[in-house]
């Protein structure tokens, strides 16, 4: 059952570790009987291992020797020459067949696959609006798969529901939603997608049980906005033309005056508004909307606002950058993505709701084989856009446990004053032009004379650093989120050398800049 | 910091051996420097700690410890006492603060809150349609949470994309979509809501774009299937009332003349009949609609046709049972959730197509600052639900390179004998009473002159066994669901046992049966 591998194993230390452990195992294989369902036993012994496989109980010293090795060498990048999904398709022979391998070949295997994965929590790899780790939420995540538990009852879950619970009082107190409620759901684009929903059921009840019908009901978002707000827009059946892309002022903020002019428009043309995102944190530039200005004009015409909190809900945990969030507690939804500034392993969303019963009332269906025992406070199934949902709750009580509030806040001063450190190593290098100070994390500048999309192409292509490029102001701009606060500025002065060489090496190539 | 805490310490050589690992990184602490952005350093320094925590270098072995403990205790359901909220509460006191706490207390604090989780893989845990699990997937699902992968473009998850690829791959090929393609997605309602949205947007192309409009769209499903099906139907605008329950037969199968006659009904009536579900795999009786005759019904009106194969898509891994999803190859998608029957942990769950362009049809959306790079086959982000999306694809592909074909093939054998085991036992035990032989691994059953729900309810209050029941033509009884395959003859005599032990409380106790 040898396996041919041609991937070459850096660490025979850690083979040899990973053999010697599972020796025991196999050696303690025996024939035993295995009439099916008659005489099944829970050794895993030669004839059952093809149904059951290795025990957990095994894998775990192996596991734990992989992760070691991982976290040793996780700030190098995938080979270059494997960027090329076919070389690494060859290479990498990881197929399905009819036949399975040794337990201690799956892991070697499993290995090598490891060592062409970009770690997100790489000092090079500054592509998302993630980065980094809490240690403890890591930890948590890895402890959650044992019980394995799915979160629709308290039944099912037990002590997770209170610990889900828990952590959702804290995050809808922190926005302001002292009497709210919330949800653990599959990402921020799901979060959106909830809170359109719930929009659109209070604005046309009918909708949920009939289809649409009669008016068109128009959504508001700005030109800098997710895509997510469109694309829910054609999920839940409104249709993408009708969310309205309101005007941003120059540092990408919603202009209110401009989403009052669309509201008036849209009245006046006989459609039905109904909906409004501001965004606390937009995808490119980190821009805030104002979110007290923008809860004036939707109030007045009695429209939901959604805060789309997905990378900037975070703010809302520090004393000094809470400003950003400021008017949260008027909106009637938050979505707030834990896996970005906060360090938690994907995937960590919420979507808070002001009002207890928002959630149920666009989610719960009767299930009478699936909620069996206990009151909806305690079955989170009820409010859920899924049926059965994994555990995402006990990896952020754990992080919030051990860092406190006040470890929150830290970080986020971090994480900004990181953000500040970096634009002022930029604005003074003559290379390099900033194209805006930042507003929050995000920070979006050029190499001059050179195509910011050229210079993070080669950057990935080489295997030097992981990084992106937006749009700021008609310009496109390579965007650096200071998101992972494990960085410092001896790692933002390598960057900025490695991002400057690829520039220069470009100019060498002869590319066009 | 010293934190009050009532729970019993039941191992104090895993605490000391915890305070131990982490004493190391306490008193490797420094004052250090620590001006903001200035000169962080990479070491958890006594004035960053509260920022950053405790590094996941220095949490493993702690971590290796605990999950150590807890699957040594596994089979323990959580205390009695604390089947109440508040006393869980109470006793737990995981209350979220300012302040943080050290590491080591957090750790013990997370002991607590594990030793009040029920395991999905105790043999006491048959709640559920999943239970049990593949080793080698939970493994890989602890050392996924490394990389912290999000899967949106090959750029961003390396070769994770690859892994992703070949079981999606494979898993086409074992349904018969041989030219097809697939996406992870965060459960079996979001695989359904999928397929929905994608036969909405082929039926009546305008309503991504422009809401909707016109004729009635009418979806058909049994009135045994998930409800799911319903619930998307409110979600993406078609309105719940337009899904038609058809009849279904003694067995619980979809009655195929049932259906054509209600497809004729609405086209009489002026509606648009547009999408089938045919379920693989019911939820309460595990029965499987007749997906070739369906696929005939279907193909004659130009209908899609979806297999909800969440419980029972995995037949299509058994050489012996593969006869109960015959036909799949004519659908247009198939839902299936490698964390039921494939012991993967949540979430595990597939939306497959047969026509590659059918999810970013429905899906794609463009974002100039996220897809960057590659062909689109490496970007998965296209094809996704989600934005950002943790990675569920390694550890089945972990767990599928340990065990083969061969091996899953064995698994759903084991499976499907354990529950002729169950239910031969059932049938001569005078005490209970069969409802019904079991189509697949569901054995639903009743404890003579008592109430299934009563019975159910005294062993998830008294914390001997998580079991739930449904109703099998017109008479409620326990469901028995025989997804652990480590369950044996033993472990169903001592299920069974303690059942009608509850059952003999009950009239001891006078409550009415």
């Amino acid at each position: 059952m040898r396996h041919p591998c041609a991937v070459p194993r850096s660490e025979p230390e850690g083979t040899r570790q990973i053999h010697r452990q599972l020796y025991k195992h196999q050696s303690r294989s025996l024939p035993g009987t295995t009439e099916q369902g008659e005489h099944m036993t829970h050794e895993r012994t030669a004839s059952n291992q093809a149904a059951l496989g290795a025990s957990l109980q095994d894998l775990l010293a192996p596991t734990l020797e992989l992760a070691t090795w991982f976290l040793s060498r996780e700030d190098e990048l995938p080979e270059p020459e494997l960027r090329e999904p076919q070389a690494m398709r060859a290479r990498l022979d990881a197929g399905l067949g009819d036949s399975g391998h040794e337990a201690a070949e799956a892991m070697e295997k499993m290995r090598a696959i490891l060592g062409q994965t970009p770690s997100s929590s790489s000092w090079r790899f500054l592509n998302q609006l993630f980065g980094g780790r809490v240690g403890m939420a890591s930890a948590a995540e890895m402890l959650a798969v044992l019980p394995n538990s799915s979160m629709y009852t308290l039944k099912a879950a037990g002590a997770q529901v209170l610990v889900e619970n828990e952590v959702l009082g804290r995050m809808c107190s922190k926005v302001g939603f002292g009497s709210g409620e919330g949800s653990f759901v599959p990402g921020g684009s799901s979060a959106n997608l909830v809170a359109l929903l719930m929009a659109r059921d209070r604005a046309a009840p009918g909708i949920r049980d009939s289809g649409s019908a009669g008016s068109t009901l128009i959504a508001y978002t700005s030109v800098e906005a997710h895509y997510s707000i469109p694309k829910n827009a054609g999920i839940i059946g409104l249709g993408r033309k009708n969310v309205r892309l309101v005007e941003a002022d120059t540092e990408g903020c919603m202009i209110p005056a401009a989403l009052e002019a669309a509201i008036e428009a849209d009245l006046a043309a006989g459609n039905k508004p109904f909906f409004v995102n501001a965004t606390a944190g937009t995808t490119v530039r980190g821009a805030f909307d104002p979110i007290r200005a923008i809860a004036g004009v939707a109030g007045k015409h009695g429209l939901w606002l959604h805060v789309d909190g997905a990378l900037g809900g975070s703010m809302a945990l520090s004393a000094e950058h809470r400003h950003l969030v400021d008017g949260s507690e008027l909106a009637d939804s938050f979505a707030w993505n834990p896996h970005k500034m906060m360090g938690i392993p994907l995937q960590a969303s919420v979507i808070l709701v002001a009002r207890r019963g928002s959630l149920s009332a666009s989610l719960d269906e009767t299930a009478d084989y699936l909620f069996q025992a206990d009151v909806d406070e305690w079955n989170p199934g009820h409010r859920s856009v899924q049926c059965g949902r994994r555990n995402d709750a006990f990896k952020l009580w754990a992080a919030w446990y051990h860092l406190g509030d006040s470890g929150w806040d830290a970080r986020i001063g971090r994480q900004m004053a990181l953000a500040r450190t970096a634009a002022a190593m930029i604005a003074v290098d003559p290379e390099l032009e900033l194209l805006e100070q930042p507003q929050s994390i995000n920070v979006c500048f050029v190499v001059r004379g050179r195509s910011s999309e050229d210079v993070c192409d080669l950057l990935d292509h080489d295997g030097i650093i992981k990084i992106g490029h937006g749009q700021v102001r008609g310009r496109r701009g390579i965007r650096l989120v200071c998101v992972n606060p494990d960085l410092d500025k001896t790692t933002l002065k390598k960057i900025l050398d490695e991002i400057k060489l690829a520039g220069r090496s470009l100019a060498v190539e002869g590319k066009k800049p």
